[in-house]
């Protein structure tokens, strides 16, 4: 299945919100729409809403109403702020932006051609996000054996991706198609409950036991020996501090639960996730608002007026993370060292 | 504030469920009814179902129609073997029940003596919890300095217990009382959300500043250096194993955490709450319903037919507590030798 699409040059995504109760699928027809999708988390996941962001340039590509090609750069310039200012945290929407901008600058033609140029190489951002996802899949695999158990956290599945395989997930359901005996622990992930509604999904669908938990109940699931890998995906690799990881909040502590039982805790992650630029001081954790936490299903959960801090994201060191699972292959410590093979 | 009380013949309790939105008191007339308001977790928190499951008794012992002593102490039996299994990891159940049949079984006079008798001693204890809480709170708030920020999970506060002061929230309260500038941080505490709901409630009403985080977000707060102390409630502690701490789920991955970021980690909780005759291995740790995960203010926020593990508490071991707060004072290690003074 499908993520995220272009048709009839407008873009069109699932509304991760309404998942799993609802399967809706929402048309885009400006940069503005899709903008606010990816803020209001209609899609949400590193790849996804990397791929989302090509695609929401390319609409406007193909809307600018620019007659000489400086003023079509710079619509689309307009256009790649708009989208790198809805979630700070992710790379991937600054990798998507670079790559279209530089497609932009760099085909030749008439403005007609370097539009379609630019819908072209969104489209193959697409595809070519399900191959890399396939691959992480491949050599995560590896790690898997007949009858582990996977703790995950948030939903790096084929949601949070162009679609089919995802980033954390990848692995699981290669190992499955490979026949091996594989069981999932989700964490429910507040406060969007992305583990509960989207992993859950995904993968009772793909024939894959889950139980879904809450996310205090990963230290008591671990100290059982209920969990004997745990597997994320990343918004952010910061390369130059050693591979801190910036991921959906919950994972630092899951990190730090997985490194007390002993248990190898994985991040696969494409290289496009991989920030070889930022140093970690630079990094910015995206806070969200209080209603996110603070509303289920329309209804307030805490006193009126009471506060919140809601950070979406945290930072795992890279001490605590035992490979990195990219579509290059599983990279091991020293990562400072290892990670350059990303950097083609 | 009361939590729950004896109003002609009956127990009149808050209904936490329906709180913080709606602060409504139900009436319960037989001990089924308060068996069912205990399950349901109309009253929840360890002291709190401890008296609760006094006045429960004491409801029996109103109710029964025994003409002789033998049926009125069988129908007492009867009545602590219903509220006892409401909840088996909760110790103060037992607690009580083994007061009040002990009351039943030494009291003299005629059966409506001992009816009396066995109403005062319930009512008793709910006076009694609340000034040990207030000692609880005196004896914790010495470890309070000013401009201190708490963390704390689930709710241990007044709503916790009989009423007034709370356990694990009365040393804040004593300390606020004092002058000291505290700050707390509230855990929301899933499945059932008491930190979110009740713990921000409690805390605004006092006029103590409160942050409400999802679970998740804890890991996050302590690298931040945002938790100084970190202070929980228990439902039950094993002195045969040193002190192992049964609380809701989510206090040892707490635990784990502030011991990795240096952070001093309490347990506040009534001798009560101390277990001196279970072993370890004989600790039950309640499993509760997989709706109580799935769904929330009435909607399911997980696919139709996705398993859950619920597990309603976890285990801390000793080696993680910084010191016990009692009504007998502070107890530090070593708690195998310590603790004794709890058992007079």
């Amino acid at each position: 299945m499908k993520t995220v699409m272009w048709e009839n040059n407008k873009v069109v995504m699932i509304d991760q919100n309404k998942l799993p109760n609802e399967l809706e699928y929402v048309t885009m027809s400006s940069v503005h729409d899709v903008a606010n999708g990816i803020k209001e988390m209609k899609v949400r996941g590193a790849p996804a809403i990397g791929v989302t962001a090509a695609l929401g340039l390319a609409l406007a590509a193909y809307n600018s109403k620019a007659t000489a090609r400086h003023e079509f750069i710079k619509d689309l310039e307009k256009a790649a702020e708009i989208i790198t200012g809805t979630r700070p945290t992710a790379v991937n929407l600054f990798w998507a932006a670079e790559i279209i901008l530089t497609e932009a600058n760099s085909v030749k033609g008439t403005l007609e051609e370097a539009r379609e140029a630019i819908i072209k190489k969104a489209l193959n951002m697409v595809e070519e996000d399900v191959q890399i996802n396939r691959k992480i899949g491949e050599f995560g695999a590896n790690l898997i054996e007949d009858g582990d158990t996977i703790g995950t956290v948030c939903n790096a599945g084929w949601l949070a991706t162009a679609g089919e395989y995802g980033t954390a997930l990848s692995p699981i359901k290669v190992a499955h198609e490979q026949g091996k005996k594989v069981n999932v622990i989700a964490m429910e992930t507040r406060p969007k409950l992305q583990g509960a509604r989207l992993t859950a999904f995904e993968l009772m669908n793909d024939g894959i036991p889950v139980k879904v938990i809450v996310d205090g109940a990963l230290g008591h699931c671990m100290s059982k020996g209920m969990v004997d890998k745990f597997i994320c995906g990343a918004d952010r690799i910061i390369v130059k501090s050693g591979g801190h990881v910036a991921n959906k909040i919950g994972t630092y502590m899951a990190s730090v639960l997985a490194d007390k039982h002993k248990i190898p805790f994985y991040v696969a992650a494409p290289s496009s996730t991989f920030d070889f630029d930022k140093d970690l001081s630079e990094l910015i954790i995206e806070e969200r608002s209080k209603s996110e936490v603070g509303v289920i299903n329309g209804k307030w959960i805490i006193p009126k007026g009471a506060n919140v801090f809601n950070p979406a994201f945290d930072v795992t060191p890279p001490n605590l993370v035992k490979a990195f699972i990219t579509e290059e292959g599983v990279i091991s410590p020293p990562f400072r060292e290892q990670l350059k093979i990303l950097r083609c």
